[in-house]
């Protein structure tokens, strides 16, 4: 009855981080099973990676191309159901626009194009596909952030009239400062990274959670980003001001230089019957706050969350939720929708997701070079 | 080179819990591949949990028994290597012995045993069956509490002065004040839970964590023990007083009544160089006090941790470790000596640990019911 | 109609801590003038120090007979009305005494007095006088100990079941371990210090808290203490279990070796209602739990708080109080007293409390050399 | 020798919280005497305030003018040295410019005047008048504060490349909400408040901060601000985005309808060597960070923090140390200054603070106006 979903992968060999996220994550809900994969570019290191993970080397294939005309020679109840793209960002969109057209549902790592007009062909692509599409906003998968949203939508902040979202890293402030390291890293060569870094790489993901967890559709920005050296241009820092419909205004902020940040994504949100404060280093820890009450902290796990919060909680109380937990949730979210369960909206970050991504890394590197002015987003 | 380990799982079918977080963690480091249970005690149950999360059902048995009958006719390269034993506590010691006697290695939950002398017993076997052989201590699996043993062990704070250990949970609270919910909760039935609630189930953990952290052994502990109604006289809080070799003393406090708490296992231990702070619900933060410093925060995944709290961290810093993780740590240190690979001390809880938290159980009960008197353990 | 009470202060010259925190907190609230003191041993010390803080010196005296024969000159209206205590330890008994025979109210740092004996007779002495008289347990002068007392009395945690206090310092850890400092510490030689000193110093403010907190008597104790050196056989550290009426108990830490600590004194609290958590080093928090809703956090100022919490809260949310403000809010309830006007029970401890500390600190060092047997309290 | 120095207060009467702040902060560090004042309108109220705290009457003054008129009737060891102006706003230049051409030192509220054009003149004024001149920055005092501009001074950061400062309140939410309180708040209404509401009442704050701790010049600003209600024009809410010289970036966030904030002013510096986090509710929390060393936590009063530090903390680390510290701090500085006594570059904060204040809340206003562009300051 609940057959495992045939999984295959592409990318993520090696001591991939993402690899090992997207693996690990995969097998957390007892839903899928590897059956196929082009781990690496070179053939004999994907061999030994599967080997070295004990995946049947059978289907692991020579390149991708390989990949999509064997398994299309398989009957429908063999072949792979689901690809998750984990490739360099340059490869998202000519993989997952050709897994689409070929009837495979995919998972793809973001940024899900390196631009928004390849966004939004991949976009028409999935709507004739009618196969199920995910982008990785990994963070949405937290239960505390889950519940955010849903306590927004059943109103419990009454109408949102400010919203304050960060992701600082400090990683690449070594790199940055090194004349030759920034010259070799993959990040801030636009040639492999695309048009932006810090925007392309993790303000994204502080685009994504706003829209996420309020709701509202960002209208305008305006941004100011910042570089360092006059040797390379791609921009490490920034910070984006959002205008909503209506009053409603935000502030984003982004950069891979604030020196000794791990993985700093925290976000507030206020409106005018109460206020949300989460930080993904902490993210079981929810602070809900209001006019005259004292400070409410929810955590995962308690019956008073909302079913989309307790759909991302396994175990009780007191037991920390971490980030394969929240990968996992999101793989959970797209297997119920391969298998056409029932499943809330909100479960897996869809097309829609990266394509209002891609929306903004184009508009926020605009900004900047119009000499920060607004832009509306589309 | 790196084949899967075949998986044995004795318990843990529907909901169980403990089932999730074994089988979740047995699958993160793609050692493991489950190729035979005894999920539930009724057959039926367990073929149709089997299917449910797609497993095999050639190899799921009708009982305990049959498992070992039918397994054992198997040749050794087909054989279930290790086994899981999840079962309720009484029938921890049977499988786990006739496992041991048949050549399996065994990762138990806690507690080891219901007797001290049935785990004096099994550790007899154990010297016998020259297998592997885990114990559950899952918060040892944490990659900062891993870190307190290591740089105690090289002597970071110097001679281990004060030790002080907490586990408080809320959830009996409700239960207890309840008559007919305390008459028939298996915890508060001696017949089922053995010698002690509140120190046999999460007391014992605290008593754990003691020793792995600090590398001392108990000597001699002094407890006093609480119940609320007379018509239940199973521990569901006290405090124990404890005493190491030379002037170190300590105290371990454990409660099921302390309302609102979740899962509050925290230690702090004090050297006359330095001491540490640590909490399991925010297992990522490791606080290193010292006499003039200022106080420093050590978190996962960075270059200045220790080898065996790096082997237990999978991604970069700022990505937080959950109870998987912790469990999966544990599994990978098992999978290792399986495959007689080089491992740390330290990196899962071994049969010595089962021993010594009976041997702390019994003396702790005895010690209240002596009136508070000190008890030296073996 | 608000005419400035007329101060006196012995002890508290030179850079005294004590002394600048008693001379502050009498100013925070524009109620008490500094009119006479006798703040040294030596005269010209005692003179050049008034100077220093231009306190005027004609009722500056040579010594404490002195300053009592000369007051006692003085018509009523003229004369000191309360003075502080800030002498060695045993100097309060003598002080103290003879002020409240002569009709002066007293504001006593603890310990009240060296012995239990004293204790009592100060307070028979304190029946005759009728004057006001505060022991300085400063930490109950901080709002959110004050809520935690107000809420408690108003069933907010349903009957308490168990109570758990910690007050762990490290400052003494450097001195423990050289000789020459451990030989030369006043607080270390029981000729200065009295019976005990880390149950003397800070178990009993520990204790105090208990009962202020509560509202309930601690009815028996069983210590364990310990000292690390043959040479020095004053008590650094214990552990002192407690018993209350009915099946409520609890557990008291203090320790002057947890190495690296400043000032932690903690309180946990849990009734069958709910639970509290209170850190002295971040006051302004009190953490308030319950089974089944989200954890609360209630902060100073707030108009949920209660009337006692906002008597000592001067300004807004958000303004954090300190150690100045608590001892403040003690000063301003004896300033009421002695003004006849209407303050709540907990505004100052009074000598109540302080006998109870006596009591406690001599049956924890009785139980201790008994072999940690249970020792009721009066 | 150190002789009390001559106070007068301007406002401040009845219960207004800046009258407390200042009346305490005054007296903690044996400085001051409050020997004059005008703290009311009314020449009735005046008199009855001073009685309440029992200050002479003699030099209670009916109003301003008489105020200036018969001190400067007494002779200058008589007369007031230092006075306070709490008055509303608008007052602030009138009162202190007479003050410093009477030759009065003045410790003045901020905003220090309501246009950037009246704080030139003071200026100007005050090069004339060679008095002593101190704005109430009030944070600036906080012990940590200062670490962090010291630390900055010495090179523990590096350079700085982005500075991140915030400065949320919610207080004002449930007033902008209700047509007939946002008709009816001073703050609200530009004819009392100048140009801004939320810049000129916290932002300001915020941007001192930034230049306080980095010793580094704001050069330009973009910034966008926020009101929700046709029918009230002040702004409530912005974010500003600033540049330094060479590449250093950052932003301000500044927010009164951040609904449930209480007084959350934070900042977070970024130097290619290091970072810093700070925040006013936990003043006494510096974090330390680094690119691959452990977070460091820096206390007050420990031997490791710098002079300018130490010369803000009073009693030993672990006694919180709250905003009258702050505030009592800054007074300290200026009676050092008075006196002609060595202090420390950052003790108080000067006029030039005052005068950039004003710089910048009119540039914020502009930028707003012109719709969000970029303004250089001063």
């Amino acid at each position: 009855m609940a057959k495992k979903i045939r999984l295959g992968i592409l990318g993520g060999g090696g001591d991939s981080l993402i690899g090992i996220l997207h693996r690990v994550a995969s097998q957390i809900n007892d839903n899928y099973e590897i059956v196929g994969a082009v781990f690496n570019p070179k053939f004999e290191d994907n061999l030994a990676f599967a080997k070295e993970i004990d995946v049947p080397t059978d289907r692991i294939y020579k390149d991708f191309d390989t990949f999509i005309a064997e398994e299309m020679k398989l009957p429908a109840d063999k072949r792979i159901q689901v690809c998750s793209v984990l490739t360099p960002n340059f490869l998202h969109f000519p993989m997952a626009k050709k897994l689409l057209e070929n009837g495979f549902s995919v998972i793809c790592e973001k940024p899900m194009t390196t631009t928004y007009n390849e966004a939004k062909i991949l976009q028409a692509t999935l709507e004739k596909a009618r196969t199920v599409f995910a982008v990785t906003h990994t963070y949405t998968g937290y239960p505390m952030v889950r519940q955010m949203r849903e306590m927004i939508k059943s109103g419990a902040l009454g109408n949102i009239q400010k919203v304050d979202v960060r992701y600082y890293q400090g990683w690449l402030n070594p790199v940055i400062h090194d004349k030759a390291k920034r010259a070799s890293t993959w990040r801030l060569d636009p040639e492999k990274a695309g048009i932006s870094c810090c925007m392309g790489d993790i303000g994204v993901h502080a685009f994504n959670m706003i829209e996420f967890t309020t709701g509202m559709k960002v209208k305008s920005i305006l941004a100011d980003l910042n570089y360092l050296y006059e040797d390379n241009k791609m921009d490490i820092d920034g910070t984006v001001l959002v205008r909503f419909d209506g009053n409603a205004k935000g502030v984003l902020r982004s950069s891979q230089i604030a020196t000794g940040e791990e993985n700093g994504l925290a976000i507030a949100i206020y409106g005018d019957k109460g206020g949300f404060r989460w930080e993904q280093e902490n993210p079981n820890y929810l602070y809900v706050m209001s006019d005259d009450k004292p400070l409410q902290v929810y955590k995962p796990g308690h019956a008073y969350n909302s079913e989309l919060s307790l759909s991302g909680t396994k175990l009780p109380p007191g037991h920390p939720e971490g980030i394969f937990d929240s990968m996992a949730n999101i793989y959970l979210g797209v297997a119920k929708a391969i298998r056409g369960q029932k499943y809330n909206d909100g479960e897996f970050p869809t097309m829609m997701d990266g394509v209002r991504g891609l929306n903004f890394i184009e508009s926020t590197v605009a900004s900047h070079k119009n000499g920060n002015t607004w832009i509306k987003l589309d």
